[in-house]
């Protein structure tokens, strides 16, 4: 009978208390879960790095630390760590809601909506924007959201192309990979959307030189990880070939009131709201994989530590 | 060898001159196409209802006219047109035009967007939206253009309802139809998009009676037609349940200057761009109808005239 350690902000368990039970129930497990149990005891860590868990070392028999976010960064390093990390991917809840935010800024951009959304001057420009399929777009990352952005901005007319680390086969995406396919990703992108995860390899990736390969007018969607891009260099990118930035996520969150970015005219803040984990869709992931795990079977969305996602 | 009549500005003439010819050699027809010919020698009119012809009563010997629009409002009363009308379906230009606008505003509203394109305050309310699947939207008018936009966002995860005066049939969408269907298709409209002719039955559709059957906080897309809207009522609406009106169509367009729905804080007026004939597309499709007609097949689009659309 596993027992299940919840560690994250109070108001989660609030939120997910009812969710894991009815989940964890629908896999017919015994169990114990509580925000509260002797470390020697516990067997899994649901898991939010923001909780007050960052010594690992007393929980002497878990078996897994089940992170309740896709971004794993704040926790892959904890030196503490040496059970087995999963990280959450959640199509019904998490990745839908990206797929809605990407698709969302995307048209927005795509239509040039911002012109009529504030238009004091009443400008009537009835000059039509291109078609989808005349505006190519490129992703960052083809994990579980850049996969399933690329396939919902396909299935629009986007012409997409992706970009990972290992090459990867979406239909009817472009895929490209490695260091010798960044420079057509980012030449063709009128459209760049970051969905890598936050490692040393990808900190700064977007920075003066990549910056510059973008073509003219070129927007950039960030609902990835504020250190993927070099601030300042965006900065200097806007009063050249990029025409706007749509930040979700920032270096320091809530971005502070002083930064640059709240006020920048070719800047959209929104406040790390591209895609929440939804308690209901991700408390039976979390269920479905303590329940493989007691059946002795491996985990899904396992965390590669030395990669760092 | 038919002789085709483009009557349409003159703007559109070097837009479509050499689109119209080449679609029309790919459908190995021999013909002469020009915007000057003698009446009573031509077989059909392709036709802007902006152009000069207004009478057809000298063109005796006529095929068809085909109209280079989805609306057809300006022309189908005409009393002096005998021959049959034809209207523009183009799925790979205006229809899908059509669906990117729809989707994109319908994201816009759905994910709050506004709030964040326009935060002077800076305010960092990190609430997320709800899912798509939690988003009831309705669309009145399930014809070409409707029904492509039903499937667009049911693929996104909208529950769409969609309405029409006969009974429709579309995949995961919920289908109503005449006067006992709208009451349904109203109450449950988070979003309602109006995607219906202007016809005497459908003017004013949207009036004090109908705005106040929306659900509070519902927001109204109108790429369809002005005259769907009673301006007065949706003004009053606006200051009760309804949040926001996107109209890209109003009864005099350009929208005059001084008219209240330039300045006000719950409307965003677009250009008329929600979907444009694309001269490429809707040439293949107007030389593919000439085609049918001369082998004696009916024509395509077909209007109902005493329905009027
Ligand atoms: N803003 C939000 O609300 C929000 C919500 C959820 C997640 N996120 C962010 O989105 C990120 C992606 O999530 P996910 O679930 O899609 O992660 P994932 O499945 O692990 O995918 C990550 C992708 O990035 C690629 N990648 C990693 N390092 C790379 C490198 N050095 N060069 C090239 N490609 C590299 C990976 O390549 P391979 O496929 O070859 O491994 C993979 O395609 C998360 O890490 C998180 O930071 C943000
Ligand atoms: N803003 C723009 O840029 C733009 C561009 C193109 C078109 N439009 C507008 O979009 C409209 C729709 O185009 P479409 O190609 O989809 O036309 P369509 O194929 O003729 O479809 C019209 C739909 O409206 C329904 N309808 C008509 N009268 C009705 C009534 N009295 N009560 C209930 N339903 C009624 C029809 O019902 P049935 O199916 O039962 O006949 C049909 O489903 C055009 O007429 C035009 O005004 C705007």
């Amino acid at each position: 009978m596993p027992n299940i350690l919840f560690a994250a902000l109070t108001e989660a368990w609030d939120d997910y208390e009812t969710h894991l039970r009815s989940a964890l129930d629908d896999e017919d497990l015994q169990y114990t879960l509580a925000t509260d149990l002797p470390p020697a005891e516990v067997d899994y860590i649901v898991y939010a790095p923001n909780s007050t868990v960052r010594d690992f070392t007393p929980y002497t028999r878990l078996k897994a630390v089940m992170n309740l976010w896709a971004g794993v960064e704040k926790v892959v390093k904890n030196p503490t760590l040496a059970a087995p990390l999963t990280r959450m991917v959640d199509d019904e809840g998490l990745t839908q809601g990206m797929v809605e935010w990407v698709t969302g800024h995307t048209l927005r951009h795509h239509l040039g909506m911002d012109a009529h959304i504030v238009n004091p001057e009443r400008i009537w420009d009835d000059t039509p924007p291109p078609l989808a399929k005349d505006r190519p777009v490129t992703i960052l990352g083809l994990g579980a959201l850049g996969q399933a952005c690329a396939r919902a901005l396909t299935q629009i007319g986007f012409h997409v192309t992706g970009w990972s680390r290992s090459k990867k086969d979406v239909p009817g995406v472009t895929c490209l990979a490695g260091a010798e396919g960044l420079d057509a990703a980012l030449t063709t992108a009128q459209i760049l959307i970051l969905l890598l995860p936050d490692t040393p390899a990808t900190t700064n990736l977007i920075n003066a030189d990549t910056l510059a390969r973008l073509p003219q007018g070129a927007v950039i969607l960030n609902p990835g990880r504020g250190p993927l891009i070099d601030d300042e260099a965006l900065l200097t990118a806007l009063d050249a070939n990029v025409s706007h930035a749509t930040l979700d996520t920032f270096r320091t969150e809530p971005l502070p009131r002083d930064h640059a970015f709240w006020c920048h005219r070719r800047i959209t803040v929104t406040p790390h709201i591209a895609s929440t984990t939804r308690p209901d869709s991700a408390a039976r992931v979390i269920a479905r994989n303590i329940a493989r795990a007691e059946r002795g079977e491996t985990l899904h969305h396992l965390v590669d530590r030395t990669a760092g996602y």
